[in-house]
């Protein structure tokens, strides 16, 4: 194997079963396929020998991290894709309505902003450090969770009540 | 059985040890006569037959989903309800004082409004969508798990810190 | 043993396995030195029944509950001293890089104020109660939560990403 990386089955089956119980612990699913979920997370571990980090295996890192942080496994653009395309860009995480087979995944589109306007959206926001509210906040009328994003989770990760239980806050 | 209804003995099981594990996790718990507790779940696999949805087995549902999303278990009103009298509407939820047989679940006053003042406060709400902090935001000292609702929890669900460790944050 | 407190090794290691339960569930991790993480834990034990709360083991407590809340386990000083040196002042409580052996836990100062100084601290916050925005909030950029404090955790409880993927929100 090139670059001398190697990964056991061991160790896949390993990550795989801690990802899935954090995963169902907050209200998430990895992909029902177990075979190609393995072969994703098999691709985070030959990226964490690469890299030093769990780059996303569907996208092609920088190696440097700073810059790579993005789209270190669970990506940033992980929630909003589950939220309107049911799975993330890789399928390794899908929504409840995916795993059921109520809900078929299309292609997913890139959310991630080419290189050049990164730069730019980074540098912009340091300007203004603190963000001043520039997500809304949900909150969950059963329990009163809050988190801000630009809409609410599937379900809420404390008491798993419904998205449809949320409402916006602030 | 009329409707056609039927549930069986394996689903309630199931769906009992499915409840009271994610509610220990998130410093619930359901009420502590195992067998009390499974009627009102089988009333829970009842109504989501009936009506596709959890309502609450001790109130009447409308059947119209969107006007009984305040009483899909766990309801809108069981965390006041735990902090004002132990236990919520139904007693399916009991704090740790009640489960401890420390305190005893008096009759417990429905919270939930008449279908009239429901429609106005409705109405109003919808008015100034955002509701502009309506709810005071509570913050774990320890730490720093933010939600918003009229008192904190009984436990923070992330460091299972008690309810005196909690400040007003907003 | 003097005042009549007693324990025993099964309660020790009950609430040993309960609370390594609760930690690494939550993104926090015990001691790796078991023996050590279990005496601090017996000393737990005694304080519950000497003072009737968990009482920091390694500070004096003055048995006026209101009084030692800082101080009840874990105590309002525990994120920021594992945040700062790797350890709570305990050292029940460690980080991830101290766990691992990757980094060495020093003496921690206290950072609790000597009596005096709490008093005038607690004197001044009742003035304005609500403590207007006293703490940074910060936001994990993969899920969405929010907490207050004055540097994000370790991991986010709910995803579990790392603190860098935290950013200021508020």
């Amino acid at each position: 194997m090139n670059e001398g990386i190697s990964t056991s089955p061991e160790e896949v089956n390993r990550l795989y079963e801690k990802l899935k119980r954090e995963a169902e612990s907050a209200g998430y699913h990895l992909n029902g396929d177990v075979g190609f979920a393995k072969s994703l997370i098999k691709g985070l571990l030959v990226n964490e020998q690469r890299y030093g980090y769990w780059s996303c295996p569907c996208r092609l890192a920088s190696g440097d991290k700073e810059d790579d942080l993005d789209i270190i496994c669970p990506c940033d653009y992980r929630d909003p894709d589950l939220n309107e395309h049911g799975a993330c860009y890789c399928s390794l995480y899908v929504t409840r309505a995916v795993l059921n087979g109520e809900r078929k995944v299309e292609s997913i589109p890139e959310r991630r902003l080419p290189p050049d306007e990164r730069k730019k959206a980074k540098a912009s926001k340091v300007a203004d450090d603190v963000p001043s509210l520039s997500l809304p906040v949900w909150r969950c009328k059963v329990c009163g969770y809050l988190c801000a994003m630009n809409g609410p989770p599937e379900v809420c990760p404390i008491c798993k009540a419904k998205k449809e239980r949320f409402e916006r806050f602030m």
